[in-house]
């Protein structure tokens, strides 16, 4: 009762099943749910660029910009390839669904599994990057990095446990805070070096040639920015979210996010490499950028809120779409059926619970730093983009819908450019921790298809075709008794109203102790017959279950036995502890065997 | 099954009853078992001393000998006093029976009080010392004395589990090692004085005056010595577990105790006072003169080993001591009722587990140090003897047997000596330790009495006295169903075989899928109506409960209300986990209710 009013404190009281419907998203507040995560992405990737090129020395990091050029047109091909993705796919299309449609079982099984993992991977690395954003603000807070990094997990776990509508209220407004201060900060940024306000980075020696920064140097380079497109898939995941019509307000939304994020990631990438900005180990690039930019006045203080903030919504976007993916591959029996039962606040509540779990697992393994779980995440948002346009390669060549030649193209363009980056990504970061993914994601599709073998097998042998009810049941009701009070005679009474053969079984470990027991009986009895069994080992179970036996061989294959076992309840928990555990160890003997029914009668005691 | 073949293994096969007699204990075997507590303590108490004396400085030290006078002749008085008590309760006489015979209730509950706290004392202490011993002649296992102590409490605990006969045979003979070789180093260490092999400790200064050293420090020195006793009154304890004529036997070893003990005390402080050793941190005294007497070759090893193992040994006395007490104190419904069952291999395997637990938390909290833990010890012994021996007094003056008078004379004698011996330890001692103690007593008691309390209550409650059995039962069979499948047809024919009238009863919590169940009901039904209960919030549990209050309230208070639950088991067990554990939520949810039966009816699945 406590621990229900304590829930109803956090998560808010049931919704009934017909609010369902209304509990959808605008435009709005769509985009701020979902386009947070791939929109929070500039916070790091720029950085991760820099932290690469610098290996080769400052002078290469004008390399950056060709680079970050070079995603901002992936990030185009991808997002134009969901649009499509969301108009054949109203009801949602990600990945998984996608790849089950157009490609077979197995490639949506993987990509599932990438699914999964980067739906863990966005919390882990969003929440150790925005605290990352406080701490370079803040640097006496440094120490307690991990303590916060849990702390804002659970707190997004309890906003998400109350449900996805009051979460677009609450987080709208830090997300066009963010866009617009970035977009503020690149702006005034880009005006302050057009008017010689600070000091542009003096081009100290020339650009290194490409054979000396090297082609593998520029790859991991590039594979390190592609941590920008991670999230993009959420809309497509969530377009049953919107609200009607479901498909074009998602579409709409996902164009936004195209043209935000780009030119976010492109100018926040430019007034880096035009300000000289290096990475350091306390103090994030963005920050370094505000910093020079502001002054570390109010709008410096601002950014950093702000981005902390934007980092938290990414986070929240994978408490959506970790419990909804997780609902398909229930649907499909993948997954265990429990992420199938919505909670009484029409969320999915046990997935948001093993999400929250997991995340929290990788954030202490990893000491909450953002470099140290990015490379970790990437491949498996590439694994689910290359199989998502593959599958719509295959989906344009199957339908021949009008233009599919134009549409065959641009999916097979973003298929093939987001295969070479998934490769390059899996090759450049494998030893930084790439290899955890790599043999997570086969391990977890062969637990996928354990799963669903174990419920075919089930549904199988639980069908109701071909199957003969047994004609009649016959069955012998037993009391087992230790002793012979109030309670005993109670279920005495209660199993003759079950049977009026019912017989009581009684263990004899003490010969003494028997006799006086059948004294009582002859008075107390209630005519019911008592069955005294020898037990020369003083084991209760041992005679209890031959004769068990016994009555089984005897009785045949639809014969079932019922064993009423009185119980009294104290009036206190802690009174448990000063009574035998006899009929817990029983029932335990007994849950195994067939046509066997465990009955406890209680009797209540009143102190 | 794969637990048992462990336990098996552990503690043997299980005995029948039948040979519970032949378990008992010779004189020779009874005194390794009985009297190895006491003899034990001449491995410390006369550390103890001098770990006192010394603080006065090392002239100080010649007081350790009349001290040791007069803990001997206490020693004979508590011996003296304990064999009369052996001869008035031929079947067991330790200071619980003795104080609940003679004193009433409550002095017996503080009696049992100090002797169980005492047996987990004796368990810690003596395993302390035992493993000091070892790291005094190997010093490099030192940094392993903790983990080296777990390890010999869990040894000793699983000896025990297999009964006590074998216990006496495998520790007999360390018992008798021990004594001769104590009193074999006594011997050649006077001889090699007497005939000046070794240098006497000059007398540097003449000793200090008695007021110089202090009373306070003396009394102290002479508490801390006191150790000696300990353990002494397990022979009383155990009687019965000695071979007929069990008084006789018990006496017998209790004399040859008596000799034994004060000999080896006296013998190891004249020695040590001789040679001059003072106590040091990482060597205790007797290695200390055994390395003197015997120059670290052969003979100081054995003393060592033989030492280690009658520590040890005094640690098993416990283990027949605690588990009996508990019994006695289950009888008198002082302790949980747990206690009182014997175990298969006729041991009191609760009594047993709990001491190594409790002992095991001793050990870590302090250490494994021997100086840490002795504080604690005695006071509850003292305690015990008092009582026991006040108990003595008025049962002479009560029964006035022949010779009563003498009789009164020796047991006043030894409880007022013995009780002021107590107030010494809990004055002198408080501050390191004894607080615990002396709090903990109070506090257990409370526990016994809150114990039998309730035990009373539940008796007069379930008694049959005035008891007039409910005329008949009617009742109601609900299935709870959340499907149709094989298991569930199972469950509907075994609770129509209860009654004819069940019903099945489903959850409404999407309108869709009760639409298709009531379908299907229609053809596999087997004809038990279906009854559907509305969820608006989607709660199994809110309509059940609901419902079953109103049938219940129609029904009156001789109504039961069986609910079967159609299970199906899978056949491994991680498969439980696919599987919502409805089953047991509202198993949990009915089992505090009235009139209520659970009956489980299985359905086991092949793969």
């Amino acid at each position: 009762m406590r621990l229900n009013r304590l829930k109803r404190l956090l998560v808010g009281k049931p919704l009934p099943t017909a609010q369902a419907r209304h509990e959808r998203l605008g435009k709005a507040s769509g985009l701020a749910i979902f386009a947070s995560d791939p929109l929070s992405s500039n916070a790091y990737a720029t950085e991760e660029i820099l932290h690469v090129l610098i290996l080769a020395g400052a002078a290469a990091m004008v390399y950056s910009l060709p680079i970050a050029a070079a995603i901002a047109a992936l990030i185009l091909i991808v997002i134009s390839s969901y649009r499509q993705t969301i108009r054949a796919y109203p009801r949602g299309g990600g990945a998984y669904i996608v790849s089950k449609d157009n490609l077979g079982v197995f490639p949506s099984l993987v990509a599932g599994a990438a699914l999964l993992t980067d739906y863990v991977l966005t919390v882990a690395v969003s929440v150790a990057a925005g605290i990352a954003a406080l701490t370079s603000a803040a640097p006496a807070l440094a120490p307690y990095r991990v303590v916060l990094c849990l702390a804002a997990v659970i707190g997004i776990t309890v906003a998400n446990l109350r449900g996805v509508r009051e979460s677009g209220r609450v987080f709208a407004t830090p997300t066009y805070l963010f866009v617009l201060s970035i977009l503020g900060m690149v702006g005034y940024g880009l005006l302050g070096l057009a008017l010689g306000w600070w000091p542009e980075a003096a081009p100290e020696s020339p650009p290194p040639v490409l054979e000396g920064v090297g082609l593998f140097l520029i790859l991991r380079a590039f594979a390190a920015g592609c941590t920008a497109l991670t999230g993009i898939e959420a809309v497509s995941d969530g377009v049953p979210a919107f609200r009607p019509p479901e498909a074009h307000n998602a579409r709409v939304v996902m164009g936004w996010l195209g043209a935000m994020t780009v030119s976010m990631f492109l100018g926040i990438t430019y007034l880096a490499a035009d300000l000289g900005v290096a990475p350091t180990a306390g103090e994030t690039v963005v920050s370094q950028i505000a910093r020079r930019v502001f002054g570390g006045g109010f709008f410096y203080y601002e950014i950093q809120v702000v981005t902390m903030l934007i980092l938290l919504l990414a986070a929240n976007t994978a408490f959506a779409d970790f419990p909804r993916l997780s609902f398909f591959m229930a649907r499909d029996r993948f997954m265990p059926r429990q992420f199938r039962s919505e909670g009484d606040r029409l969320v999915f509540s046990n997935g948001i619970l093993i999400l929250t779990g997991l995340a929290i697992v990788l954030l202490v393994a990893f000491h909450g730093d953002t470099h140290a779980l990015l490379p970790l995440y990437a491949v498996g948002v590439f694994i689910s983009f290359t199989l998502s346009q593959s599958g719509m390669v295959r989906r344009w060549l199957r339908l021949r819908e009008e233009g599919w030649w134009w549409r065959v193209a641009f999916s097979a363009v973003g298929a093939a450019a987001t295969a070479l980056v998934m490769v390059t990504l899996a090759v450049t970061k494998f030893a930084d921790g790439a290899w955890i993914v790599v043999t997570l994601i086969p391990t977890l599709v062969g637990m996928f298809l354990a799963i669903r073998r174990h419920y075919d097998r089930v549904a199988l042998q639980l069908s109701l075709e071909d199957f003969e009810p047994p004609p009649a049941i016959t069955h012998t009701v037993l009391v087992l008794v230790g002793d012979l009070h109030r309670g005993v005679v109670w279920a005495l009474q209660y199993a003759r109203s079950l049977s009026p053969a019912a017989r009581a079984v009684y263990v004899d470990t003490e010969r003494e102790r028997t006799r006086r027991l059948e004294d009582r009986w002859r008075k107390w009895g209630v005519d019911v017959p008592l069955v005294v069994l020898d037990s020369p080992y003083r084991s209760l179970l041992g005679p209890l279950l031959g004769y068990i036996d016994h009555l089984q061989r005897q009785g045949g294959p639809d014969h079932f036995i019922t064993i009423v076992l009185p119980e009294f309840i104290p009036a206190r928990w802690w009174q448990h502890v000063l009574h035998n555990q006899t009929a817990l160890l029983i029932k335990g003997a007994l849950l195994f065997r067939r046509n066997i029914v465990v009955a406890d009668v209680p009797y209540h005691l009143k102190h």
